[in-house]
């Protein structure tokens, strides 16, 4: 791809649309430093400019500069993601939605809500919990992540085992083209069956389609009762065979996720708390249980306890109190951030049928000693989404680069023979492109490249990702 | 578009592939009769020939020499669409996909099921039943339609309120493309970030885009347990706004089923079956709760009852035994039969935000009023996806041809104003093709005819639908 450079010229047109005080030129700038990096492992790449507009109009006015003069606008929300999908890797415009940050509308009628991509996922569930109203989306990130990056990699988080992921809960999106032009892609229903699915394909796209500039959310009512179990499993296994078990048995818990020993003890030392884990524990499952009536969820607790006992397990930890819960979901959410303070990392974000985990833990762990690389795995077991945080520790530089990406190629090749995918919700972005043949054949690749030259034809939008 | 005949040479081409046994033709045929119409008002087209593959290999084989000889296909399922998506507008072939009806897996393990596109709905839910699983979406014909049909049209059914609509279910799709070629179009998994999300994309095309030849579908645990009321109303509006109300006060039915009372008693009518409706009662709610627990189910009962006391009904009828309870159910189905034995009719699929149903009823009368049509409204309220049947009773043909579109213009409009759309869940297909751009925008438009020519260069596939 040959793109131009940002010249003086094209720069001022741009600071004419958004005003100077929302653009950071030149890279040398020290504010532009948080605009070279997302949460993927320690990449950087410098933008030529960082432009934060307020609204689509602005969007769609930098966007036909954009495609007339041929630079490459990188869209950027919080900047969270891990798989590098808001790098600027060939240089031109960083666009950050941060400024289009307000929640326009909490429609307590229809159980919908209108938010602009800027608004911090948190924030948004706080909002509408004030109102008895429930968006399940919580990705790890949910304290700083954005909700139009949540639809750009289609997220999903640890309730996405009974309530879906980010994809189920959006209505409708305004986007900007990258010819400018702005245009809804749905409508605000539960139900729609009026020609192709634009929202479904702008979903998971990664930026590469189009900009978001409004998203129409459906909400549900909050279930005000909970209550979070802590399992430890003497073998690893057993626990991930434990959570089809809970299916079969007729159990939906909000939450079902995965920890190997070792990232609870990575947690527990990023936190510095303490907690006794006998030496015989392998793993655990940190199990919720939501709804409206706490004696029905200690009768559905009992249920599920049913199926744990035919394993084996330690002592149950059961958590009915706020602090203790938030306690075991601070130490579940903090894992990611625990591994990569102390080690050089790679994050692989594989998805199986769920009853296939225990095949694919095992082959992690089989294709790590071959390839001598060490991995801490953790994640949302209820969906068979496994997170595989692969730590540098002691292997050199030439086999961190050359013989490591082998050792991922076979990861990948087992979830797809598996009936899984090489990414459940972290994007394939950058870092993941050089696999994507691995879950993609050719007839998939040429018609989403296809679909790209459709809305993209000059390719200015997010260059460099996924394919 | 121009297409080519199916000369003697090519049919025995076709017949050749999937054997002359499986092959209609000529059109004079007394078999051909039923692959001349589907249920959309008395619409028929008569095909060239029609043609009973039995895999997606001879389908591939079929797509190869049609899209050579520039001939049209048109995909049919059931035949149970009501706009019209299965008749073959430009003859050609109609290719159907009733002999691709085995279900292939029920993986208990995984929670789901791999299916072939013709298989019935229904015989499916009871499949799955019988293994203590769900799958929930019940369109009304759910005793007939295929699921590949319920795919393409993304059906829903009364249970969507609380489960959602097929796309929901939908894990992976095997498709075959206008060129013949075979591919999925994702991955067995329930979360999915890898590339664009060509499975929802094929959901709703109508047929348009590829032939699906198997299914992946997500399976729940099944709930044992329900009831239903039936709640008169003397105010149908107060019938919609209940409905929003509902959700409100934090509660999801599994059903919440709108019959205005013309409705009821049609289906009464056709059924045979007799009950007093007092004279003041002007519309029905049809509430299913379901669950795990009974006792739970009854609480939950009083607590919609506390909702619905706020509003003037009636009496409210509850079934808790399987009689009464498919008594009621199959009086709700039949009304869409009911009307369409009595009278020509067409039957429009508006949908809007939920708390809008009021607004939309209250319009459509009123239009009817001024157009000097008569409507007999139903539908799923709780997604609010209100089914107009309009009756041509003593209309004259003239109006019915040329004045009658005006009317369902402005109750588009009217939909698309308020939020909503002008198919919540039977699609565009032949009959709503006059009406697309009141819903979609020129940018829209583009895109999504951008799409179609990716996917099917020569426009053979289900030529004439949706645009």
């Amino acid at each position: 791809m040959k793109f131009n450079p940002v010249t003086p010229e094209i720069a001022a047109t741009l600071a004419g649309i958004v005003g100077q005080e929302h653009v950071i030129m030149p890279a040398s700038e020290d504010d532009m430093q948080r605009y070279t990096h997302d949460e993927t492992e320690d990449l950087r790449y410098v933008p030529e400019i960082v432009l934060k507009p307020a609204n689509a109009d602005e969007i769609s006015r930098i966007m036909q500069v954009c495609q007339l003069n041929n630079i490459p606008v990188t869209p950027r929300g919080a900047g969270t993601g891990l798989s590098g999908g808001a790098l600027p890797v060939h240089k031109g415009v960083v666009l950050s939605t941060e400024r289009l940050n307000r929640i326009l509308d909490i429609d307590e009628r229809n159980l919908q809500a209108t938010v602009e991509p800027g608004v911090i996922t948190q924030v948004f569930q706080e909002a509408v919990i004030a109102k008895g109203l429930f968006y399940p989306p919580d990705p790890s990130s949910r304290g700083s992540c954005f909700l139009g990056g949540n639809l750009s990699e289609s997220s999903g988080g640890p309730r996405a085992v009974k309530y879906g992921v980010t994809k189920d809960y959006v209505l409708n999106m305004e986007v900007v083209l990258p010819s400018g032009e702005i245009t809804w892609t749905g409508a605000n229903v539960l139900k729609y069956a009026t020609g192709y699915n634009l929202t479904q394909l702008m979903v998971g796209s990664e930026g590469t389609l189009g900009i978001i500039t409004k998203i129409v959310f459906k909400l549900i009512p909050f279930p005000p009762q909970n209550l979070v179990m802590l399992v430890p499993f003497r073998k690893e296994e057993e626990a991930c065979a434990a959570v089809s078990k809970i299916f079969m048995a007729g159990m939906v818990p909000s939450a079902l996720e995965f920890m190997e020993r070792e990232a609870i003890e990575w947690g527990l030392r990023y936190l510095q708390q303490h907690m006794t884990i006998p030496e015989d524990v392998q793993a655990h499952l940190l199990v919720e249980l939501d709804g409206n009536d706490m004696d029905l969820l200690y009768k559905d607790a009992e249920r599920v306890y049913e199926v744990l006992e035919q394993f084996d397990i330690g002592e149950i930890l059961i958590a009915d109190n706020e602090k203790q819960k938030e306690e075991l979901w601070r130490l579940r959410r903090c894992v990611g951030h625990a591994v990569k303070s102390n080690s050089v990392y790679k994050e692989e974000d594989t998805v199986v049928p769920r009853a296939e985990l225990p095949v694919l833990l095992k082959g992690v762990k089989e294709i790590g000693a071959r390839y001598n690389f060490k991995s801490v795995c953790y994640g949302h077991a209820g969906d068979g989404n496994l997170h595989i945080n692969i730590v540098k520790g002691h292997m050199s530089d030439d086999d961190w680069n050359n013989k490591l990406p082998e050792g991922i190629k076979e990861i990948f090749r087992l979830c797809v023979s598996l009936g899984g995918t090489i990414s459940g919700e972290h994007g394939i972005g950058l870092v993941q492109r050089p696999y994507i043949d691995i879950a993609l054949n050719e007839v998939q690749l040429r018609l989403m490249r296809g679909i790209k030259e459709l809305f993209d034809p000059k390719g200015i939008l997010n260059p460099g990702k996924i394919f």
